[in-house]
């Protein structure tokens, strides 16, 4: 399903957006991504869609641009919600494009709806996964906000050749390293490492990671729970010896890594179903 | 003007691509550009289309995907140039996208026809510029395909987010530099430096710079005079000693840099006007 701010639902597979616009032409925008999880009446809950949309928010201030109006972006979302009656789960996705190349235009703010993948589904039992550098040192966005670190932009051709390698290299995600050594992220998703009884995610701001959301709530839940939660640079090594790992995102929640570079990783149990849980899964 | 192939010329501003469209989600395609210059009379000459259609090829082939037909490129661009008769200056750009995220589709290819800006028009005669690190240092693209060096894709959100530095430092356009202090490119452009009487630009491969067809052509007409053109990594400092220097394109053709980093650059003007004809200009 696709609907588009100002215009409402459209037809599925209905062409949105100019040859000329510059999310299209230069992935000027951004976007964010969430689960959407239908029930049986038809009734469709949205998982932490303030967080998202504030997200959103945050990526279109990183662009330069004015912040949108989320009541309207509520509205939208509202609307589509209302017509996707799918029961199971689905991802929706909200972008923002800046518009118009060559004429003076509005910002252009769409969602679409879409059925989980039965990939996704899968992966959430475990993942295999093989580091790749990132190309850039782990301090690499400090001081240079024009390297949009921390923005979910609509740039992500990096990230899906990162994912063809994987998959060429017979493994199903990516996490990416910086060039001294440190794991980052994976394309779509989150770091999370249990050693020692403490968690553990990458720092962001001069890493330039993305403020994981589902990060975020783990970890949130997890105090409340008496848990020591930890931001810590890590290495790949340091990784491989940790009790369990997951790579974590709002819409496949928290797959288990149970190989980094071919090297099988544990995973305690008990403390994976707390997880899911906390994510909300 | 608006263009796609297996429909030809549309209306301008006709929407082109939905909202699942790998291209616009992902910025999971590639691009490439060049003038198009459209005499009194109607009929256009489009420079070097077949260089540019050619590293399109080298693009969609970085991007993992089968090289297209150029014979339906070309008649798409011969179809769209046919009904372009604005006498003057315009960009010709070409698009790949991969497809729709959703279901299995073909790649779309377009092209849009634009007349020139009064911006580029302007800049010909000299520009302005600052560098801004890329976050990467000088070899971060050897052995790591997946980061797409030397590809034109379409995830350019970072090349647009400095130039709006640029804009907001009150200078027109932007050398990007890498971690270990190398001047790489510029956004849209790539470095052409005279000193002691050798041409230099940038060498490609590990740098991730993009091979610069007007650079190419250059050097190519250079040498066919008795000049000794070089590939080699300059500092800035090393760059604001030159006799002059140049941010070179296909479209804006030989910019001068007559300022980088708020110290004056030299222009030697008999040579200027050489690099202005061997660009085609």
């Amino acid at each position: 399903m696709t609907a588009v701010m100002g215009e409402g639902v459209l037809s599925p597979g209905a062409p949105v957006v100019g040859a000329d616009d510059l999310g299209l032409t230069r992935g000027d925008g951004c976007f964010d991504a969430t689960r959407v999880h239908t029930h049986d009446d038809g009734v469709s809950d949205v998982d932490n869609l303030e967080a998202h949309l504030a997200r959103l928010n945050r990526s279109i201030v990183g662009l330069g641009a004015q912040p949108d109006d989320l009541d309207a972006w509520h509205e939208l979302v509202d609307e589509a919600v209302a017509s996707w009656a799918s029961p199971g789960e689905a991802t929706l996705k909200i972008m923002w494009t800046r518009g118009l190349e060559s004429v003076s235009s509005d910002p252009v703010r769409m969602l679409t709806i879409t059925p989980m993948t039965e990939v996704a589904l899968a992966q959430r039992h475990g993942i295999k996964v093989t580091t790749l550098t990132r190309g850039m040192p782990s301090d690499a966005f400090a001081d240079a906000p024009w390297l949009l670190g921390g923005v979910k932009s609509l740039s992500y051709a990096v990230n899906k050749a990162a994912l063809r390698e994987a998959k060429a290299r017979g493994v199903d995600d990516v996490l990416f390293t910086s060039t001294d050594g440190y794991c980052l992220e994976g394309p779509t998703s989150a770091l999370l490492v249990l050693r020692d009884g403490v968690l553990y995610t990458t720092p962001r701001g001069a890493t330039g990671v993305l403020d994981s959301i589902t990060a975020d709530i783990i970890f949130d839940r997890a105090r409340n729970n008496g848990w020591q939660c930890e931001d810590k640079l890590m290495t790949p090594k340091w990784v491989s010896k940790a009790d369990s790992a997951w790579l974590v995102s709002s819409v496949r929640g928290a797959a288990p890594i149970l190989e980094l570079d071919g090297k099988q990783l544990g995973l305690v149990n008990q403390v994976h179903k707390k997880i899911v849980r906390w994510a909300g899964f």
